[in-house]
This record gives C-alpha cells, structure tokens and sequence, in this order.
C-alpha cells in the first residue's frame, strides 16, 4: 500500500477496496457494515427517527482536542441528541485530495470509530472520493445520521414558552478560540483546547428524568448567539441572557478581548443550550452537573414573551443589549 | 441578495439563513424539513430500513444529461433501489467554493427538486458550508438516503447463485463516455449524453412482480466490471458475459474504440444489473422493457460455479477473456 492517496483509491476499482478494507472496515468493523452492500439494512421499530446530515471542513484537520474525524462524528450525534434522539447508526462520505497522507487517514478512521464507540454508535454506511490536488484542500468529511426519538419526547426550536429557563451546559467559545489560534499565529499563548465531544450521554442522562423540556440545540457555528436568535425566531419570543452567569474560561475570555471578540459567538463543539420550565431547570442543571460533559452547566438565561424574536443581554454594566443573529463573515471552516 | 457564495453564507449566522429560504428551502419544500430542526423526524413502521450515503465531485458541474444536483439525487435513490429500498428522504451537504454563483447553485437545486419530486423522495435535511477560494473545486454535494425495504425482499451482493442470468437494463458506458468527451476536449464530435436517470421507478415495476430475484447493483465508478466483480466476489462464482449481448451505443463504442478505452470500465448512471434465476430472467427483461429507463435492457451473461470470485467474458471472436477488477486510475471525478 503506497503511503499517499493517489486518484486510483477513488476509481471504484481494486485499490478502493483495498482502503476500504484497511482503514475503513478495519476500524468500523460491525456485522451491518461488512456486508459491503449498496445500502446498510437497519431493523428498527416503529416510531419516530431522527435524521440529519453534516459536512466537515475545519482546517486544520488536526486540533487541540480533536481531529476532523472525532469533529465529524461528534457534529451529528449532537444534532441527533438535540433532537432528543438516542444516534444509532452513521454513514460517512470522505472527500479526499489526491496526496493525502494515508497515515493521517488512518488516524482519523481510528478517532472516528473511537467517538463513535463511545456513544454506542455504529457507521454502517460509507462513501471514498478522491480529487486531484488542489480541487480540496487535504480532507472534508460529510456524517449523517439516524436515531430513535423516544415515545414522550417533543423537543423542537419552535417549543420556547415565556418562564422557561435557559440553560448551557459548560463553558462557550472554547472550540472557536482554540481553532483561531492554532490557525492565525497570532503569537498568543494559551492552553485552550476544543470542547469536541458527543453529548448524547449527558442528554440521555437528563432526557428520561425530565421528559417535558421543551428545546435543546448544539450552538456551533454563529455560536450561542446565533442558536438562540433561531430559537427566539422559531418560537416568537423573546430571550434574555445574563452576561454575569454566562459560563467562560478566562483564558478564552482573554484572546476574545485581546481580539476584540466575542465569545457568545464562537463555534462550540462539545455543548448543549437547553430551554426548559423554570419549576424544572434547577433539576436538570443539577442532574447534567453530574455528567463529566456538564460539570460548568449553569442557568443563563430566561424566556420572556416580549419583545419576540429577539435576543437581549443584561450586562455586567446593568444595561440592556441587543444581541443579533451574527451576520458578517465568520471564521470561515470552523467545523 | 448577491450574485456569488461568500464566506458569511457559510457562517451559520443571518445570510446563512437567507440561503437556506431563498434557494433550499423555495425548491426543496415539504413539511419536515421547513421546521428547520437539528433533525428530521420521520415517523417509520416497524422493519428493515435501508440507509445509505454518496458524495458528487463530479467536474464538469453541468454536463449533457444532468448536473451535480440531478446526479446525487439519482446516485443515492439508486443506491436505494439496488438494495430493493422505496426509496423515502434525502439529507443533502453541500460544500461550496467561495465565489460560486448563486444563479448556479439555485439551478443545482432546482433540478434536485425535480429529480427528487420525480420519484416521490423528500429532501428532509440540509447543511451548507463555504470555503475559500482555492480549498474546493466549485461544489461538492453528499446525499444520504433512506428506504424502506419491503417484507420479502432479500437482495444482496452475495446472493448470485450458479444457473443465475444477468441482465443490464441499458446501454453501458453513456455516463463515463459523455463526461470524458466534455472534459478532455479530444475535438471529436458526438452526441453522446450522460444516462443520469433515477432507478427506483424502474426496480419498483419488477419487484413485486419478481421478489425472488437475486442481486442488484447500479454499476457506477468502475462500470460493469467492477460491480460485477464484487458481486462474484461477494457471491463466490463466476460471471460469464456475452460480449456480443452487451448493449453499447453505437457513438459510445465509437469514441472508446478511438480512444482505446472500453464500456465495460466506464460508468454509468442511470443503468442497474439485476441477477435472478434463469426461469424468471425472461419475464423480468420484457417487463424491464416496458419502461421508459429500461428498454434497452438485455441478458449479458450467466452465473456458473467455477473458476469462483471471476468474471469472463465470451468475446466476439469465440474465445474466452477473464475481465479483471480495474486497478489503475480511470477517469477521476466522474461521479
């Protein structure tokens, strides 16, 4: 086996099984995957699924914290969890540039399967394309994803009531900040490293307890400031945050100052926002606390009806700002 | 709204929205994917589901016969319908070079709207990303796919069985051939266009109708010798074809006898092998026939015992040629 990825591996031909083989179905290997076919056959029940598709192209491929191939399994059990789906089965599409180092393709396999493996996840399903170099800069990674919604369950963004509580379940801007380091050699030293992690366990372990909670979502790219704005739209009310409880690393707090950023909204990989009754939320915060994910989980917020669809935050000054739906260029490939 | 992609569509923030309702969600349209959650939720019956994901590289974006957005939704509804799937959801990732136009990309998603309505699929989610100039070649696009595979169906890779026919449902080589003529600029004159074309209409009128037959595959990169090897492969026999039963255009044999390239190796994407016992081949072919995707089809050979894991090849001439598993590189970003 040659050490790079040549155009051969992405013919269909007799090198593409040969990567399959080695690096693919050597590191998923499960009975539904194996089978080779044009499509996993999934047995499920009847109910309601959930199914959501990503695609990955953070640079550098290789993080503090994480890697594109933990990124991209985390990235999809995490839209599946928010919808307050147990993720079972992923498939992946890798879109690779000719050249690629094989070696690195493998370390992303084995930390994909690792992720996976950890929340009981299987890749059942998976696709190789190879372009010439220069048509893709190294490798982009789509997962999409199936999981079963439990009976009882209705989490959606439209779900917000006035009195609801809103919750984080740890620290914000740790995944944006640690990418822009690494990517801007800025000169800045600081040990901030992404928060890429799946949370079906941590949303599992509250979900049956607390059954009636009305939204969860995972404030990636735009940040928490970006997810809440959707909420707010999608539920015609009016979000307030309280920038004193807002949970951030003061690490992260200080390249965001020196940068004159924010980090409400940078990219978040590893966290929840979840909005529930405030008879409630000091049950579940105390519930996720316990989770190794949710330990820094903390209130920040509450829902009120008016002005709707708006977010606002009382600041550390007492005032009132509005906070909007990002609308500029972000750090582009955060995720 | 501007006429080109920049990096802010990609931000997750407000013009990432206005993407989402200007193009995806104007084409794309339905009731689940408009709520616009972290998930679809789909409400399934108790069985077996078939899932499956593809990504679309393909160069040029625009060719005869299709575009990048016909051909992902044909690939995975294919992938569907070679695993005996009706297929139901698409979840589509499109990776976008910065720069792209956005007239472009609402005709991409104008005609996988079409595609998709064509045969009765949802597109039920969605994901965007941007990256800069230079990091991808215009746009890349994954479609993962769900199916429902009814009571009975038991199609696969390894089920061939020594005294099987094989049937192609069409002339082979249309898609590789039209492409290479668009790209490589060979000054050589034919109307040849790509067969992109959506199977499940196709598989659907024969199934219930023949629910014993064996295999189907969509014999895509690789062509027919390739699907046909991993099917022997799979299976553990031999598959003789007739060459003087390959159903081959006569522009397309044309040009690959030109450039010394063979329709066996060059995909397709509009065409399926199906395998089934001989006594049923035959009712199968006239009731392939009556479609309008598969009135070309025709028997191209036979499954026998030995030598295992092979595929040969009764040429014109009489003799006998083993047709192998392609292991250079073919034409890259075919598909």
């Amino acid at each position: 086996m040659s050490d790079i990825i040549t155009l051969a591996h992405g013919s269909g031909g007799k090198l593409t099984h040969d990567l399959i083989r080695d690096i693919f179905i050597k590191h998923f290997s499960n009975d539904i995957l194996t089978r080779a076919e044009d499509s996993a056959v999934l047995d499920v029940e009847a109910g309601r699924l959930a199914f959501t598709t990503d695609s990955f192209v953070i640079t550098p491929v290789f993080f503090k914290g994480g890697d594109i191939g933990k990124l991209a399994v985390c990235g999809t059990v995490n839209d599946l969890a928010a919808s307050g789906a147990r993720p079972l089965y992923l498939g992946c599409g890798f879109i690779i540039e000719e050249a690629f180092p094989i070696r690195q393709l493998e370390e992303i396999a084995a930390s994909m399967a690792e992720t996976a493996a950890g929340c009981g996840v299987k890749i059942v399903a998976g696709d190789t394309k190879v372009v010439q170099r220069g048509a893709a800069d190294k490798i982009f990674i789509n997962t999409s994803g199936i999981g079963i919604i439990p009976e009882g369950i209705n989490i959606s963004a439209s779900n917000a009531k006035p009195g609801d509580s809103v919750i984080i379940t740890g620290t914000i801007g740790d995944h944006g900040c640690s990418i822009l380091l690494e990517r801007e050699m800025l000169g800045i030293k600081a040990d901030i490293k992404s928060d890429c992690a799946a949370l079906s366990g941590l949303t599992g372990s509250v979900l049956p307890l607390y059954p009636r909670l009305h939204v969860m979502r995972d404030p990636t790219r735009g940040g928490v400031a970006a997810a809440l704005n959707e909420i707010a739209s999608q539920s015609g009310v009016c979000i307030r945050l309280y920038e004193n409880a807002l949970p951030v690393r003061e690490d992260v707090m200080g390249v965001c100052g020196l940068l004159g950023m924010e980090p409400l909204y940078m990219a978040n990989e590893g966290k929840m926002l979840i909005i529930a009754p405030a008879d409630i939320s000091r049950g579940i915060l105390d519930r996720l606390k316990k989770h190794e994910h949710g330990k820094d989980s903390a209130i920040i917020g509450e829902v009120l009806e008016a002005p709707s669809k708006r977010v606002l935050m009382t600041t550390l000054a007492g005032g009132d700002r509005i906070i909007e739906m990002p609308s500029g260029d972000q750090l582009p490939r955060i995720c």
